[in-house]
């Protein structure tokens, strides 16, 4: 029992709260990278001044794939041959997804307004869609069907009429039939073969493909700094690091579910992380202990021994509004609520990126199913950044119509502003507009 | 008259579209500057890492300013004095200004909604001010009240609860009083004097103040390098270049009306863009002749002159449409439209900060008090950057509260959908609340 203690404390650290400890656990880690970002730096410049034969030559270094201008885009029979090799019933379960997901971001829609005033000033905003938008969907060996589905769907709901996607190849060219069946669900018009910082550079200088106006979606650090070094020469969703989870749980909490929910959270990365903030230490034990019965029975356990050791933490609060105080400084990606009455706390969760309340609302409800969007701000980003949704894929433009009356009647204002600035054909513009006798004015 | 031609030839080019020297003049310029970059890099690295101490240095050295501990926060006695030193008048416009900021962005608020459903589930979206930004406002021999109100309503409006303010002092630590009053009446809560990339460090790491969620407000080319670098750790509203307009004008159109809003915009800067894009090559003939007529009777002549030959040009076209083709390559920051019926031509304009309608919505109109925001998106940006907005000071968060008979019935797929993708935790998380037997599990 004493072994298994230690076994405990050692794979999930406990801490007061407050405490210098928590206050170490809680301080935020950058993201930056130097090295990283210089050799993303290199990728992208080469893509963008060299074009199409260097993304092809980093396709082949990094993904050993052999693209040419024959392959480089996924054909329509290669989509349709996915649809052959697909499970029928994962078709059908990824179907009632996409329209669970078509139908929260449906209801994120707003229209443009345009409202006329008494005087014949109209004043409005206009909110449109995007033109052109790439989502970038990670590779290699795993397949991510839900990711494709929770980008390309918001812009489609949205009304892009040009989604793009972009996804590294396997060794052979490859690509998961999974991944290609969700695209075609979901409506992406444009699949590439390619990923990593090259397809990012090639999504925002056009390389190989028309630019695109915004990237979105996940990847790995070098697909997160070619999009923070591309942003401004198009838009992007956000810049996302690992997975986290954080769960405030009473002592009536089952301990046997938050432990599920730490593993599910850890089995992702070894840098994923995942708290409990509870009032109870009795909890505290129990989930240790749950953790480690059900790691046993489970695979990946290495990813999810190092996940837990590093970035794994129990802190242990006066009360639950403490517990919400934590989270808001943590502001973590998922954030469940496993406590009587969860519903009270939802004022005072200021700073997440999804609340998952209650018993029956573990994260993969959200990361597959329930339509809210799983692509979410990490590492304390939820503080600024929202989850993907209907606005991600919209532009707004104001209009002004201001008529002669209103004109007339604020001249004398904007005139005191623009001299005020010393903008002197600021205020020229104006005062020219309320002379009868200029040239070429009209009534 | 041979003369003047080439006179006004030389100062705005006239290209046919399509031409090659059109396209050429279409082409993007990029905001990237490695140079400037690397500079920028080391002055954010060095007010993180040193403190205060290398901030009051920068701003010694780059704005002249021997700025202490004491004298970094505006005083409430220093900005009530500058409340004696402004002009009422100007005063009363600031506030009719404001007012008319403040009520176009009420209108853009949106509730938090949550939708409960028959079997007990809850869906929604929580839409929440950000907790505390930073605005960042030129000073330097300018003074910009103008820009206070346009970044600090819309924060305020939105529910911001700590609205802080950075602008560079003048040799003597002094700030503009029309931009203390400004911020005063826009309801700033912290001013300080700092400006440049030393600035965005410190609202971004916490240097001398708590650190901010998010910066919004233009600057010069070193705070928007210092914006692209700290992006990630805050949020930015976008990057923003030089200032640009746009007009569409038929030959109806006042030749002066035109002239005089391509010199409002271009005594801004040299690098300053004006581009009028007709059907009518006697308009451009006359506009060329009323630019040099105005101009005469104007101040900043070298500064026009130069902001017009290196980026000035008139687009003569086919038809209004290709005209609206045009404008949205260029994705202005200003399109203002100077035709018969300017309505109609709102659906074809899909790429544009702000859209001035008919002949007594000059620019200045925008800029300075209609009520929408005069923060644009630059260079093209209009594609996908906004006008600063409500959601500008706002974030989302999902919220997920499955019922048990909602979680049941979804169990299947989502247990599908994880062994899809590999993730045996996930299915194991939602595998346990499946059964009845598991110890600790709820009803």
């Amino acid at each position: 029992m004493g072994n298994l203690n230690d076994q405990e404390d050692r794979l999930v650290r406990t801490f007061a709260y407050p405490s210098a400890e928590a206050e170490a656990f809680l301080a935020k880690k950058g993201l930056d990278d130097q090295d990283v970002a210089a050799r993303v730096q290199e990728v992208i410049e080469r893509v963008r001044t060299e074009g199409v034969p260097a993304l092809f030559a980093y396709t082949e270094r990094f993904d050993g794939a052999r693209i040419t201008e024959e392959n480089f885009r996924v054909s329509a029979e290669a989509i349709a041959e996915a649809y052959q090799q697909v499970d029928p019933e994962v078709l059908a379960a990824l179907r009632r997804a996409a329209e669970n997901i078509r139908r929260f971001h449906e209801k994120q829609m707003r229209p443009s307004w345009l409202e006329p005033e008494a005087d014949g000033t109209i004043l409005g905003q206009l909110i449109r869609p995007l033109e052109r938008v790439g989502i970038y969907v990670p590779g290699g060996l795993a397949s991510y069907p839900s990711s494709v589905l929770m980008n390309a769907i918001p812009a489609k709901v949205a009304g892009v009429p040009q989604i793009v996607m972009a996804t590294p190849p396997g060794k052979d060219g490859s690509i998961n039939p999974y991944t290609l069946v969700a695209a075609a669900e979901a409506g992406v018009d444009e699949i590439y073969r390619m990923g990593g910082a090259q397809a990012v550079a090639a999504l925002a200088h056009g390389v190989g493909l028309p630019a695109v106006d915004k990237i979105t979606g996940p990847g790995n650090i070098y697909v997160t700094l070619a999009k923070k070094q591309v942003y401004g020469t198009v838009d992007i969703d956000m810049l996302a690091g690992p997975s986290e989870i954080l769960v405030i749980a009473d002592e009536n909490a089952s301990s046997d579910y938050v432990a599920a929910d730490f593993l599910s959270q850890v089995e992702h990365d070894v840098r994923a992380a995942a708290v409990l903030v509870t009032p109870s230490a009795a909890l505290a034990t129990a989930v240790k202990k749950a953790i480690l019965e059900q790691m046993s029975r489970l695979p990946r356990r290495e990813i999810m021994e190092q996940a837990l050791r590093d970035n794994g933490a129990i802190i242990i609060v006066d009360s639950l509004l403490t517990a919400c105080e934590v989270a808001n400084r943590f502001a973590p990606e998922h954030l469940e609520v496993l406590t009587d009455e969860p519903f009270q706390w939802l004022g005072s969760l200021q700073q997440a990126g999804a609340i998952f309340l209650g018993p029956y609302s573990p994260e993969p409800v959200g990361d597959y199913y329930a339509g809210p969007n799983h692509v979410l701000p990490t590492g304390g980003t939820a503080r600024f950044y929202s989850p993907l949704n209907i606005d991600t894929f919209m532009k707004k433009t104001s209009v002004i119509a201001y008529s002669r009356a209103r004109f007339v009647q604020a001249a004398p204002d904007i005139l005191a502003l623009a001299q005020t600035e010393g903008l002197d054909a600021h205020a020229h513009a104006i005062a020219l507009r309320l002379s009868p006798t200029e040239k070429g004015s009209q009534p």
